[in-house]
């Protein structure tokens, strides 16, 4: 194969992002060879615009079967990216799926499996994994420039959403519809990245979500959450989405000093030597260890969602390791349900979650949600 | 009277500090009347430094009984601050106490029954309310500025304590000798500050401490504690004693924007309408209310101890009301021993605590670490 042929699965907001880049010609080694819609309307703006050069379909499947793809790209609502990711994996195609991975972690299980069993190129596009403040910030940590991490926290309260927004789509902001709030649809990559940069997964989880605070929504828009990792650290994750305007920012205190993430800039207090060291060997009072403070150079650019494109595309040609492979979706996919189920049980929540728990107590939500519906 | 002679109860760290001032002349209308001290070498460094002109007593009681002295100031560690109080205004003696008012509510609302049925002059050494910054928050805040406030953050890790400084006094960072770690010792000012600036005491408090992290001592240095208010905030109080450098960065978000103070400064997001009112007439998805950016000047000054004296006695010879009068220490004590007794619990904890409880579970501290110290 010198072109994989890309087909993509919804063209909606997301889907006609990538379409853009890929008809512009922008992944090298990539074509946008068809699109699937279950919406005619979309597929006639889809002719309209590309004419022959790229096949309509009216579902997935079809397109699937069709053979004219190599792989396909998933840019459905989050319930629909297992059972799609799995089917484009018995057709024997590759997957790049739109994050959230799922909305709940035993539907992604099983599109993990698949993929494995599949041997196909499996990818998730996490295209904040491509900013080089966030991949910097994982270098730094793995490096072992700051010393074993003490400490994360994370304040991440800017994805304001007015009324209009929620309003803006019946299926917006509803159980049925999309699973969740705030934690599905606007932290994926905050979710993502606080465990990515750090290489740390929770052990336990204490959450607690408020549901459509301030907003006539089902789904929760405020939570805070206090996790504890496996080497004694601590960590606090903060959301919301009616501050104005919100706060963005993420400090991780390690053995050697602290860094903080805000304004699109990494700050270094470091420690000359590490914390753990100097108060081994201190016998003054109220000595502390030297620090020297800086800003860490970041390399700019970062090509987002094209980039995650085109390691994928890579990967498939050449063989090469991607840098959001799909398996890893399930990891922010379940610090977002284990604080929903942190708040639903009152309790703290050991990980791995237990799965059909989360299942069970998400249907309670979409059936309590319905019959109110019905009462109005 | 127009003069308040003082005296002193421990001359300590704190003790001298005060007579310090009070010696030089820099309260109006207060002088130094009298120290008291159990340890008899501290009393002999007095007669050294003040020969006549300050009375020395060996006991508190004594110096209460003596006739000597109008208000005495009590820097005895934080345990015999309400026993010491009742026998003071007992004596019909003014009390200003330093912080925190005592280790458990309990002994601190006898302290304040007693005061409240003296009639005498009751204040807290609270020196952070003369902080110019925190002032102007609280004024801020209370003048609506800020709007409804909607959460409050305070990461407040920046009392870095070696082991050293641990291992300077054998009573430190022990259940018996001090009743805590962080939250009594370092945080008083924090816990106070927290709700005095926003005029909001959480209703109920769900915290994780940890004990003895990097350090060998008995008790909690790392403190994460998740707070919601009766308006329906929510509130996020971060500690620890052994991150270096740790932060001081206290934000609060209301409906007409966001403040936070940090390095010395009191920056503001403000609205310019209500983000309520914004929300409520807006229909387009992604706008946001329009938000300017600014310093808030702040008054240079506050003369910290020294002030708060100042105006303990201003309210003796004047009856001025008091910055911070002794019946607000049970509120910041009230929080600390809220997050220890939600640890000990592993539960929520509604305000007001249940007092005895708390009691209980730390006379059990107490006894495990004396079986513990046996073992040796």
């Amino acid at each position: 194969m010198d072109k994989v042929r890309i087909g993509i699965v919804g063209i909606g907001n997301m889907g006609t992002g990538h379409a853009k880049y890929l008809i512009e010609g922008q992944v090298k080694g990539a074509e946008l060879a068809a699109v699937s819609d279950v919406r005619p309307e979309r597929l006639q703006q889809a002719r309209e615009e590309w004419g022959d050069r790229v096949k309509t379909f009216a579902s997935a499947e079809e397109m699937f079967g069709s053979g004219e793809v190599d792989g396909v790209l998933l840019c459905t609502p989050h319930y629909e990216h297992p059972q799609q990711a799995i089917a484009a994996f018995a057709a024997g195609l590759h997957v790049l799926v739109e994050k959230p991975a799922g909305v709940y972690t035993r539907q992604v299980r099983e599109m993990n499996d698949a993929a494995a069993a599949s041997g196909k190129v499996y990818g998730i596009m996490y295209n904040q994994r491509s900013n080089p403040i966030y991949s910097k910030l994982r270098e730094l940590i793995a490096s072992g420039e700051l010393g074993e991490v003490r400490r994360t926290n994370w304040i991440i309260t800017n994805w304001y959403r007015s009324q209009a927004y929620y309003n803006s789509g019946g299926w917006r902001a509803t159980w049925a519809g999309e699973g969740g709030g705030v934690l599905i649809n606007q932290d994926p990559h905050q979710l993502d990245l606080w465990q990515w940069t750090t290489g740390l997964m929770p052990t336990r989880i204490r959450a607690f979500c408020q549901f459509g605070k301030h907003r006539d929504i089902e789904v929760e828009n405020d939570v805070t959450a206090y996790v504890e990792y496996e080497n004694g650290a601590t960590g606090v994750f903060v959301t919301s989405t009616y501050e104005c305007p919100g706060t963005n920012r993420y400090e991780i205190s390690g053995d050697r000093g602290k860094i903080v993430i805000e304004d699109d800039k990494i700050t270094f207090w470091r420690l000359r030597e590490l914390e753990s060291e100097f108060n081994a060997n201190n016998e003054e009072a109220f000595k502390q260890p030297e620090v020297w403070k800086f800003d860490v150079p970041v390399a700019s650019g970062g090509a987002q969602h094209l980039e995650i494109t085109q390691d994928w595309t890579n990967a498939i040609l050449k063989g090469t390791p991607l840098l959001a492979p799909g398996e890893d979706g399930i990891k922010g996919l379940t610090l977002s349900n284990a604080m929903l189920l942190s708040t639903w049980t009152d309790a703290w929540v050991d990980l791995p979650i237990d799965e059909d728990l989360f299942y069970e107590k998400l249907q309670e939500r979409i059936e309590q949600a319905a019959k109110a519906k019905k009462a109005e």
